[in-house]
């Protein structure tokens, strides 16, 4: 444990503490619209109905939220981090553009959020380089979207767990082979992903390898097979060049152009392959798009999330390793402005 | 949209905004370590630093803890889910068996926290049916383990997202592949994994649907030819037969003396079958050991949570459909108390 009093790292320590974002908004005596990226948020009282947030002293805004008679808080959906980018900056018009709702005291509502809480501004206490404010709820409103989260000074997925998560689930011989085991989960998904899939691929005769190297060309315009190879090692075991022959055959991929002599040959789709191949690729995206709509598109980008970062684990010198590992911008909710 | 100001409603409306979960202890004047999990944590002021959390006027401990001179807050991490629940429920020696330090004032602090604030009890404001306590952190310490989350009335796992995430990454030509199509980042996991096991089966001379085929017999005493295409139609293509005879000509499989005649064949390991399985068994969970540990036991966790409800979505029949989804018990935790 690192122990010490340095602002960074009480922030750090604080921001330890997962939290939903919220933004709350309220209307100046001018009629201007404001609001700001929060996530102090938390509920308080049922009965009556309060929940509170805090706003720090130097903002340019707490003169307004002091004396409005109601502010409105929205619990940001997970579709929402731009959302929460905009309202986490200083100035500019942040409403620019957006579809608004009249809130009670003509606080100006935004769409599209978890749950959002209309308040009467009840209290204000003193909080140090805050000011915290309680609110009494006066109307809500709430969907099921899945939430957006910030923790560690990022946004983050919140994945549902389930009860008994984690633990054994049949134990006939000890050491025996567990249903939870990662490899077997990796292949009943595959297997039962492209089992669907394969149905769509058997009507253009086209088996999984010729699949993902018709798909793989779509990427570039030519590649030689050297690059073939290298971009389908990571789903295809051995050489592609029967695969790459079958396909030459078929019409659908063709050698171009040699541009200079010691160049190894290049290979690109021909028209009837680009036809072919978008097809396919069409029906696939179709698959994948009734999978995700079937799980949740919260819990897929989870998903597509922690597949990649277990094909970093598995292979750190893979071309995916690392990839959009950079730190997120600060947005200003990892503290309450 | 559902509008009500039913408190089943509005307590679902608040359960929409994600938090940590933490346990708050303190020692009563008699001595007595006092705690109990609570939700309705957050920061308030970083100069001086405040920390805040609520207290329902009804809990038995509201006595101690407005007279107490110190409390701490323990944010508590991903495998503390059974101490949140512990600390959840009235009554018993909740402290009983833990390992404690002890905090400033005397507090009783938990261990294997992500974070930990010990505070001087500042100040306390009325807050509805729930006392308000701003807390001065006196010392704090943190580590970077996942943080436990709470959200809708449920535990969570918090997977971080990366920036850009869900954003396609390139686009060479109209409706190309994306390698960001989940199919392929499963054909991807899995044939990396299984790419490493591979060796390991090499030297025990077994393909992979042998290893499934030993796999699943080390789960049930017997089993029949038809229940052994059922365990393993989710990966593995077409009849079991094959697989069956060769693991029989091996003697890693025999068949069952027959229990009455009007039964199918049921079939077992043999000693050398179940010596085998457990070898290869045992070299495929280091192998998951030691990706799970590049992964993070959190991240692990909330992917195969999620390869679960993958399996669910795509095949609603499939045996695995529906498992653990019980609704998890209030512990408490979806209000401060």
């Amino acid at each position: 444990m690192s122990e010490s009093f340095d602002p960074r790292e009480f922030r750090k320590a604080l921001g330890s503490f997962a939290t939903g974002v919220t933004i709350i908004t309220t209307r100046a005596p001018d009629g201007t619209p404001l609001g700001l990226t929060v996530n102090s948020f938390n509920s308080v009282s049922l009965n009556p109905p309060l929940v509170l947030w805090s706003l720090e002293n130097a903002a340019l805004s707490l003169p307004v939220f002091r004396e409005a008679t109601h502010w409105a808080v929205h619990v940001l959906a997970s579709d929402q981090e731009e959302l929460s980018g905009r309202f986490a900056r200083r100035g500019g018009n942040k409403f620019a553009g957006l579809t608004l709702e009249k809130g009670l005291g003509d606080v100006p509502l935004l769409t599209g959020c978890t749950a959002r809480f209309q308040c009467r501004n009840a209290f204000q206490y003193e909080g140090g380089d805050h000011v915290i404010f309680v609110g009494e709820v006066q109307h809500f409103d709430r969907t099921d979207a899945a939430p957006l989260v910030f923790h560690g000074g990022r946004y983050a997925h919140a994945t549902r767990r389930e009860p008994g998560e984690g633990k054994p689930r049949r134990a006939y011989m000890a050491g025996s082979f567990s249903e939870d085991f990662l490899g077997y989960l990796l292949g009943r998904g595959h297997f039962q992903f492209f089992g669907q899939l394969r149905a769509l691929l058997a009507q253009e005769q086209l088996d999984d390898a010729e699949f993902y190297l018709l798909s793989t060309l779509t990427l570039k315009p030519v590649m030689t097979h050297a690059e073939l190879n290298r971009s389908l090692q990571g789903i295809f075991d051995g050489d592609t060049i029967a695969v790459l022959d079958a396909m030459l055959r078929r019409g659908f991929v063709a050698e171009a152009p040699v541009v200079a002599e010691a160049h190894a040959p290049e290979y690109g789709l021909t028209e009837a392959g680009k036809a072919a191949a978008l097809r396919v690729i069409s029906a696939a995206k179709a698959l994948e798009s009734e999978v995700i709509t079937r799980l949740g598109a919260a819990d897929a980008q989870a998903l597509k999330a922690l597949l990649n970062r277990l094909l970093t684990a598995i292979d750190p010198a893979s071309p995916f390793a690392g990839r959009g590992e950079e730190k997120v911008r600060t947005t200003g909710t990892g503290w309450s402005e």
